[in-house]
């Protein structure tokens, strides 16, 4: 039953040797004073790779999609408006959430591939309580412009999911005016999918629904167990039972990144990126995101007319033990998705993921 | 930074060596064949763990807590009466969480430290929606009888807590009439904390909420991956990304419960638990649950007078690597909560609480 497997699809990645032994260290308690420390160095480190100092930086026992519902859940008042720029199923997904919170929801529609456009969507509404936009698409390897949309939002709360730019690409939660952000482990922090990394500042935290509808989501209480916890473990309130092994593994693939320094992971992701985008146009194929905008950590490519996508992935994951992803939506059978995120960010990854590649066209 | 501890508190427990070395196995993708496998087999497992024949029994991808409110977010429409039990913190968190759904909440309160009183309950409304009832109280060690209560729910729908019963005492979902039921991961089952077991009927479901206010724990949605997936793996709905390390070590733990025997770990835990109760007594402390409800894999004890409870437990931590559970709530300071779940439910595991216990308190 036990396979090997290159995750080179948009997620989950392979892991952090790391971050995968301390998955099977002796379980701790999640009110252990070591286990308190381990949660208090991980908070400190999701506050580096975040870029922020807010207090409330956590990881949220779920995964990444659980992060979205928090963002929404405990900012969106019943009838607060919400733009949402939507260039994916991200961002489509963010809608039905927001929704399902009262939100008037104003979408803003892009077409798949290109980046959000920062002017349409400050433009959209004229007093929106929250502005919304994906950081890094993960359904179409698309990167838009953050940092320009916190400096054009206004008085708006910004949410920004940064699932698949954490840890990969630049990201300066402080800097760029995020007010919330949510991500997960499992791509570019190369840690197994399981924890959402959450953020939040006193802005939107003071903006916050008091008693949101999900209670095990609720920031609030969340709040008494970590992130703004004293210092003294004995204060800490429980909320419910931490997922112990994820967040020590967590910690030790932060511990990792940290080590290899965030800048030098962002460049060896950009370098692997652009290998894998060159060889591939190097090969004939068009890729699919718009040029400038594209993702170094997960590239979207177009399948070759006359070529069955799934024959060629099945061929990849049988033959080579390659997973890579097919398209999303609209695009399941006319794209493919090839993440090359966290320990997999190598230029021998590069090379096999492309040699492999050609050898499945061949057959194809 | 690396401890073991003895974890003798209300959970999460030590883990089962099969379930802990799965977590470092290769990391399989959410969507690969071979993890598809790996997930029916771990639902067919529940199935049998919860003694249900339901088509969507699966792990949701959060803890115990979040299946509670998995199971009211799909079945409380705005305005239901929600009769729930309340004889210990479980209970109260669901009327909690319960109105945060837009149920009208009916609390029956009971002493704690008693069972649910089945005839006050079925009384307390003439027609609820559903009536809420935590079957193993994790907060008084109390043991409550899940069988009557359903045989005189009449047409309600019976949502259970069975965290700290699955895989520990008889559960028998069916049999019982059980129309929801939530459980986690990190009791008796012996696997990390991180997952809710749940498992919904068929009533339950047609009486569902159509788009429940939680995106991540709409069942509707998930049965598109799990649960109700059809047998080709083709055909499986992306919804979230599934902790697949986690996944992987359920289906661990499970397998290695149920090549014991289920019947056989439940008496395996019963034979520790009443070795441990006898011995507490022969020491001179005095019980907390109500005799004849006592759980066999929490047993909850009263701090003797002029003891110091945290003292005693910080002796035990740092000495002797145990770690033992203070009291929930009014009784965080009177009653200890010593649990042994999964591998702990163990002679030797019951040898070393007493003589550590013993050893503490001579310091005390």
């Amino acid at each position: 039953m036990i396979r090997e497997r290159h995750l080179f699809g948009p997620g989950p990645s392979n892991t952090y040797p790391e971050a995968t032994s301390a998955l099977a260290r002796p379980l701790l308690g999640h009110l252990d004073p070591v286990f308190l420390e381990v949660m208090d160095e991980t908070c400190e480190m999701l506050r580096t790779v975040w870029g922020t100092s807010n207090a409330r930086t956590l990881p949220l026992s779920a995964t990444g999609s659980a992060g979205m519902e928090a963002a929404f859940v405990n900012t969106v008042h019943p009838g607060d408006v919400v733009v949402v720029a939507v260039n994916g199923l991200f961002g489509q997904r963010m809608c039905d959430v927001a929704a399902r919170c009262g939100a008037e929801v104003v979408p803003v529609e892009h077409e798949w591939g290109r980046p959000v456009d920062v002017q349409r969507v400050v433009e959209a509404h004229p007093s929106p309580a929250i502005i919304a936009a994906v950081h890094a698409e993960t359904s179409t390897g698309v990167r838009s412009d953050i940092a320009a949309l916190g400096a054009a939002k206004g008085d708006a709360l910004l949410v920004t999911d940064a699932v698949t730019s954490i840890g990969g690409i630049e990201l300066r939660a402080d800097d760029w005016g995020i007010d919330v952000g949510y991500a997960g482990t499992q791509k570019c922090l190369g840690v197994a999918p399981g924890l959402a990394p959450f953020t939040i500042n006193d802005r939107a935290f003071e903006r916050r629904v008091e008693k949101p509808q999900s209670w095990y989501l609720d920031l609030g209480l969340l709040g008494g167990y970590v992130g703004e916890a004293s210092s003294s473990s004995l204060q800490r309130t429980y909320h419910h039972t931490a997922p112990t092994a994820m967040v020590a593994s967590l910690h030790a693939g932060l511990a990792r990144v940290l080590e290899e320094g965030l800048e030098q992971v962002w460049a060896r992701h950009e370098s692997a990126g652009a290998a894998l985008q060159a060889g591939l146009q190097e090969m004939g194929l068009e890729l699919f995101a718009a040029e400038g905008h594209r993702l170094p950590e997960l590239t979207t490519v177009r399948v070759p007319e006359a070529v069955d996508s799934a024959k060629v992935r099945r061929r990849l994951l049988e033959h080579h033990g390659i997973e890579i992803g097919a398209g999303a939506g609209a695009y399941a059978a006319s794209v493919w998705r090839i993440g090359l995120m966290g320990p997999n960010a190598r230029p021998d990854a590069v090379l096999l993921v492309l040699a492999a590649l050609r050898e499945a066209l061949d057959h194809a």
